[in-house]
């Protein structure tokens, strides 16, 4: 896969793109991720990529000509290098109006030969960017940033840990108990006892089927708690929706006697 | 404001600490921006922070010790700063499970002194660093990252622009049209014509009523098209919720007729 982002700020990548999984997984070539100063195709005098938005008002607003020429910089250099197949690449604006990114658009993304990112930075974006160039418009979450760096970073990192040969077996395993649509259960490690504070006896049993039993429980009880909404998407087996239900009406009856 | 962040990846931070908004509020003293390895804290031979978990299963689980040591190193440092007065710093879990960062949770966390942020990297937490030591655990979003850097960079971002002279006017008024709680409307700089494709008349009009309504119109219309559900929280009037009843019936019956 193909990564390239346009930023005005291609120095806040190095760090997480030379580091951990993104690092390794550009050093042995699964992917190859880019940075691209779209302030190269300002075409003007001042290298000026933002100006006055039209019906006034604060704030600038990023200029269609540098964003659309960085693109077609990038698209060019990428139809020559294959000649004749064609890939079309997704073409991705990060913004606060965007549809919110998920883990399966993470897993959608994942199938793709290459990605482009489109970064603007506390400014607005030419409208014409949206409807003319762009193939995705992407959020990350419901809060204000000042850039599309963060969010692009979280989306790259997202989708190459799903690529083929990035995770080891060892490190994707945990983070894919996730794929149940449950929050994790908790997790203990030595020692059995720190401060006084021991690991549950069920754990330490070594009954296969009673940790795994105490594992989905405490993974339903947890989702129940802080994410009630996610049970609704999660498969359940009958028999634990009467657990949930037997648990939720406990905890009411217990608030009431309060 | 003094933010520490813990993480066996400190030169992932580099690029963003060190740019753009963050690095130049750094440098005027607004905040201090920190790492701190806990590796440096895993007092044993091999400097192990992780270790297979109880009850058996993949993946590896996060120490208590070395979080343990890293927070409680950082506390006695700041109660040494500041002598008597106490200021009790947040501790923050960045994990899946926590709860969904949003502007408001960013809001909260600007009025804090000190915020200590812990980033664990394809583990899983020993549950007892959840039980005894955090006071907040964060989620940035509901999709699986390699580790809680990028989304405790995300909680620094929203938090420290927020920060009185962090951000000049120019860069707040834009993101600052969110706090309506509706998406923004669209943008438009020069030139009047890219392409072919035209401002619209409206913005060009100098009428600032006109263009005032035409921006709300555009705000209301975007976010009803995609994110309706915002508008459940958002501050409508009278008015504009009778308008986008009438624009959703247009659409229904122009989805029917087709």
């Amino acid at each position: 896969m193909r990564i390239d982002v346009l930023t005005l700020f291609p120095e806040m990548f190095t760090g997480v793109f030379g580091s951990s999984i993104l690092g390794k997984a550009n050093d042995k070539g699964i992917v190859s991720l880019n940075t691209l100063n779209f302030r190269d195709f300002a075409n003007n005098k001042h290298n000026t990529v933002d100006d006055m938005p039209y019906g006034g008002g604060g704030g600038m607003v990023l200029k269609a000509e540098p964003i659309f020429g960085a693109v077609e910089h990038l698209l060019e250099g990428s139809a020559e290098a294959r000649e004749t197949e064609a890939v079309k690449p997704r073409i991705i604006l990060m913004c606060p109006q965007g549809k919110p990114f998920s883990q399966s658009l993470a897993r959608e993304l994942s199938s793709e030969k290459h990605l482009i990112f489109i970064c603007g930075h506390y400014e607005g974006y030419d409208e014409r960017i949206r409807e003319h160039l762009v193939t995705d418009e992407l959020s990350v979450g419901d809060y204000v940033l000042t850039g599309g760096e963060l969010p692009a970073m979280v989306v790259v990192d997202a989708v190459v840990r799903l690529l083929p040969g990035v995770l080891g077996n060892e490190q994707s395993a945990i983070t894919d108990s996730f794929s149940d649509g449950l929050l994790e259960y908790p997790h203990y490690t030595r020692p059995a006892e720190f401060r006084g504070w021991k690991v549950p006896d069920a754990l330490l049993s070594g009954h296969h089927a009673e940790i795994d039993k105490w594992r989905r429980r405490q993974s339903l009880e947890r989702t129940l708690e802080r994410r009630p909404e996610l049970l609704e998407q999660a498969e359940l087996t009958a028999e634990e929706r009467n657990w949930l239900r037997a648990l939720q009406a406990e905890r009411e009856n217990t608030a009431k006697n309060r």
